[in-house]
């Protein structure tokens, strides 16, 4: 059993907070706001992010960064990718070295378009950097619904380390050394979702939907391999996995701004809707760039652009991907004559 | 434009027909079934199958195969699974040298574990056979729906042909010579869906499910690679794809059963309350047989047996894959160090 520190208490990080002390760990909880703190303490809940899910009352709360991160072996870095770069330069101070940093946040940094952990490792150059994700919904992770994610480290020993200390019965830990792949897929697949959330808002059918997942990965998938990631992780949990649950579910903020926009809204109209952050948003823009740094074609991506920020009606962006040029759908397979 | 013989007027052919013909096709379609034949030519529609969906009224229908097969630059094999090499026995005589053939069912033939394009061959040896299939429910694509479908043959040249017939504005065609790996993720997925169906069942959330997907994928494309498949075709529209389709949609009757199974039904139950064939219980059969032959592990289809066939409760099946011992997501992926 470990000392964790859990840096962040958003739903991600109080789900997680609560399935690491179930595996028995110790563990404190740090949030930057006071009030939050004191609910927690309070509560053993958040209200507001994670109704009906208590925690252990043995779970500590602080607002000391200094108290969270000191003598832990394992934190795990579960504030908004917004705040990445603050809070690692404000942790800096007190993480030693070869300490075990599991990032759990996704996102490419705008104006860098470094991820997470390269950000991580800018910050705290001593950490060891490593990442978790895949397809998990912290609402049903808190109520310990079966739920598979993957552990991505530099080291199989440091993976092998995080996936001894979330794996239990209802969470299956695998573990890769692709974290670029897997922080690539996590960052994308919100455009994708978007472009899903439009096609159901035009009252398109199941195969249009599984058409845009199934092309989206393929288009983030040969973006990620020419940075340097590997195709399998991909079409693995974190890239098709992670995608599949963000465009079928609901609850997800991007498919929703997605539909209205499907539905006749304007970006601005949408995302005055749904009320929150539509990451997607951002990273539609993030994924261009990063299209022309690395010369790669990105069709349902540059659509989406021109549906967000060049008043392109959806349906017509549906309609120019339909009719495209033909084409073989794996480039690298071969003929037989 | 071109002759077209549509050998087959269930929903699927039937759905076919009406895009052949608005591509401007001369498209016949045959059924063995007099009555059906009967309501086709009175009705322009098959009330039972595709209701609501109105052919065009010079789609020509008839129960005479050499008819149906005699000058005719595009066959259309789209019987069930099941009939198809009864069907093929009788086209045999009527079939002339390089006629094309585009399988569009799917299946694994229960005592040779051949496929349909296989068996086809098997029994018209001078045929240029083909196939395609993709995420694609008949329903939507007969209300013109946007879908996306991939053509497999031996040569570029017949792919493209076939891509030529099909695409319309609605309809996107890719091409791929991998038919191996399009009709074994086809015929396997439905043991998948029937896994997804019983977590839906037991309650389980979209964490699970993906989950299933995901992994199912996985293990599909590990069979398939080592008979011979591309692994691209398995993570593409006619491998994940079609997948994700069949495991989402309400209609399928797989996801239904499974379901059914989840909430505690047998499996007999189940299928007596399905009252159709459920195709993912006679191919879960086939794919333990490949996995045998070609020495490969399918955990979760392995699971789907037991549950099935030793009456294993689906709650404990999905625990044990749950707490399967510890592993790497990709087993090709280096670590650094």
């Amino acid at each position: 059993m470990a000392k964790v520190g859990v840096i962040g208490a958003g739903s991600w990080g109080i789900a997680l907070a609560k399935l690491l002390r179930t595996n028995g760990n110790e563990v404190t909880v740090w949030s930057i706001v006071e009030e939050e703190v004191a609910m927690l303490r309070r509560e053993h809940e958040h209200i507001d992010k994670l109704p009906g899910v208590k925690l252990p009352e043995d779970v500590l709360f602080t607002t000391d960064l200094k108290e969270a991160v000191t003598g832990k072996e394992f934190l795990v870095l579960a504030v908004p990718s917004v705040f990445t770069r603050s809070t690692a330069k404000s942790m800096a101070a007190y993480v030693t070295e070869g300490q075990i940093i599991v990032c759990v946040a996704k996102g490419i940094e705008e104006d860098t378009l470094m991820t997470i952990s390269d950000v991580v490792e800018q910050e705290i150059p001593c950490a060891d950097v490593a990442v978790m994700c895949g397809p998990s919904h912290a609402e049903e992770v808190g109520v310990g619904l079966p739920t598979t994610v993957v552990a991505g480290a530099k080291t199989e020993s440091t993976a092998e380390k995080i996936q001894d200390l979330f794996m239990n019965e209802v969470f299956r830990v695998y573990t890769s050394p692709d974290m670029l792949g897997m922080e690539l897929g996590g960052s994308l697949k919100n455009v994708i979702a978007l472009a899903a959330g439009m096609a159901d808002g035009l009252g398109y059918g199941d195969n249009t939907k599984a058409a845009l997942i199934t092309r989206g990965i393929a288009e983030i998938a040969g973006l990620a391999v020419k940075m340097g990631a590997k195709v399998e992780t991909l079409c693995g949990l974190t890239g098709i996995g992670d995608l599949i649950v963000t465009c079928e579910s609901r609850h997800s903020r991007n498919r929703k701004a997605g539909m209205l926009i499907g539905q006749g809204y304007t970006m601005k109209q949408a995302t005055d809707e749904v009320k929150m952050v539509v990451e997607g948003i951002y990273s539609a823009k993030a994924a261009l760039a990063l299209a022309k740094k690395y010369d790669v074609e990105l069709p349902i991506i540059e659509e989406v652009n021109k549906v967000l920020f060049d008043d392109k009606p959806a349906k017509e962006g549906v309609k120019d991907l339909m009719v495209r040029e033909k084409r073989v759908e794996h480039l690298n397979l071969k003929w037989e004559n």
